[in-house]
């Protein structure tokens, strides 16, 4: 008996349809069995949404040749839970993939991107899991140089696992002339989206916004920052953890002597 | 000239009318001049969710008295970004709080919490901000036994303020006979949500999924966590940051030497 081939789980945020998870499919095929559950529609900034209020529809789907696959009506992380405690009930997936998103997720993008909660999903039901972005937001941007760093990275974490808690944030430079320089290990960028607002009258005469803004980064010239590994030209991966607790500050905090309150 | 007031930023999950950001907007008026941004509808397990493909609207209401407040379309982050961006442009608030939330937020719910959302898109934009919410569902639930601790933790962040990057989860336990003990700085409990889907059929024959579960505590018995304090009649307060780093794992990843890819 040839021990199993590993169990992957894909989804994304982008929607089932798109070249991102295409192209991850694809690559996924030749490492394991793969099954994809993923949003019948964009779920782009979903953030680590969840449906409680209403009803999710999850439908079988051939868009893949050869793939089981399902659309679900719901965010990145219900199609990861929907994934494992409905349609891979039976056998805990070994590695659980999303995207390769169509846009970056690097630094604070992590935290409004739906790519990465699936992803971070995985980790908390104890999966080992990757999030895989392209910076650059094309439909039909190219995947090519992509390619080779997310098959040696499924590989090496389906071999090494991942500690429990942690997920990957794997980031890519937009393809250009020069080839990818390699891949570096980095910390999530300090850094934040400076929003503006733009006003607009509807034809019925009311106001109405579209919020856009530009990155700041904090962190500028920092060679450990995942920002610094894109701008460089290389795959930037981030290990990134759902304990959010800021443990310095409990300390701190803790001096603050907050007196008993009568009641 | 008496220093101004400090200017608070309200909002919530739950939407506009809810008892909660109601509660909480009368509490925050004995501290400070108060301005409201907050949803026009329930938003419930957004998470950090953004609107980004989609207009926003913003509209000024009289629904609390004496108080400048809008409602939004969009998500709790959302309020908080035009809050700051838009309706508080010359002035950044000195405090942003969000809540009280019918419902709890504790342990890995703040990923999926909206209302948590708003108080660390607050952190990122600099600003010391707070989530209040309650272990009590209910419409009508009693937030009685927390306001003085409400008080008391808002104004020892104006006077404190807190590290960069950081923001206070605050969870109270429902009302009991029993009176709160005191507050307790905690961590984030280990646990999560184990998912039971039930399938159902729509009169038209079609399926559909409800997403249920129950929570799963890893860390039972552990005194420094958030759902010890919860479970043993204390408020809460888990500082968290938006650094998702798992610095550990970066080092760690570092001795996988990725050999480089020839391309």
């Amino acid at each position: 008996m040839y021990p199993p081939k590993p169990l992957i789980l894909v989804s994304n945020d982008d929607g089932i349809t798109s070249l991102g998870i295409r192209t991850l499919v694809e690559l996924m095929q030749e490492l394991g069995d793969v099954v994809v559950v993923a949003p019948d529609s964009p779920q782009s900034g979903m953030g680590h949404a969840i449906t409680i209020g209403e009803p999710l529809r999850l439908h079988a789907t051939e868009i893949f040749k050869d793939v089981r696959a399902y659309e679900c009506s719901g965010t990145p992380a219900d199609c990861v839970k929907l994934g494992k405690h409905y349609v891979l009930k039976d056998r805990t997936p070994d590695l659980v993939v999303s995207g390769i998103n169509h846009g970056s997720n690097s630094s604070i993008s992590i935290l409004y991107s739906g790519t990465m909660s699936a992803a971070i999903e995985a980790a908390i039901e104890g999966i080992p899991a990757i999030g895989f972005s392209l910076c650059d937001f094309a439909p039909n941007a190219d995947f090519s140089h992509a390619k080779p760093y997310i098959l040696q990275l499924a590989k090496a974490v389906l071999e090494n696992g991942l500690p429990k808690g942690v997920a990957l944030n794997v980031n890519f430079p937009k393809k250009s002339d020069e080839p990818l320089k390699g891949t570096r290990i980095c910390r999530q960028t300090n850094g934040k989206w400076e929003e503006e607002f733009e006003k607009r009258k509807d034809p019925h005469g009311r106001s109405y916004f579209w919020m856009a803004g530009k990155f700041v980064n904090y962190d500028e010239g920092m060679e450990d920052t995942d920002e610094w590994a894109l701008a460089n030209n290389y795959a930037a991966v981030v290990p990134c953890q759902y304990d959010m607790t800021a443990y310095q500050t409990v300390e701190l905090m803790k001096q603050w002597q907050l007196e008993e309150i009568e009641s």
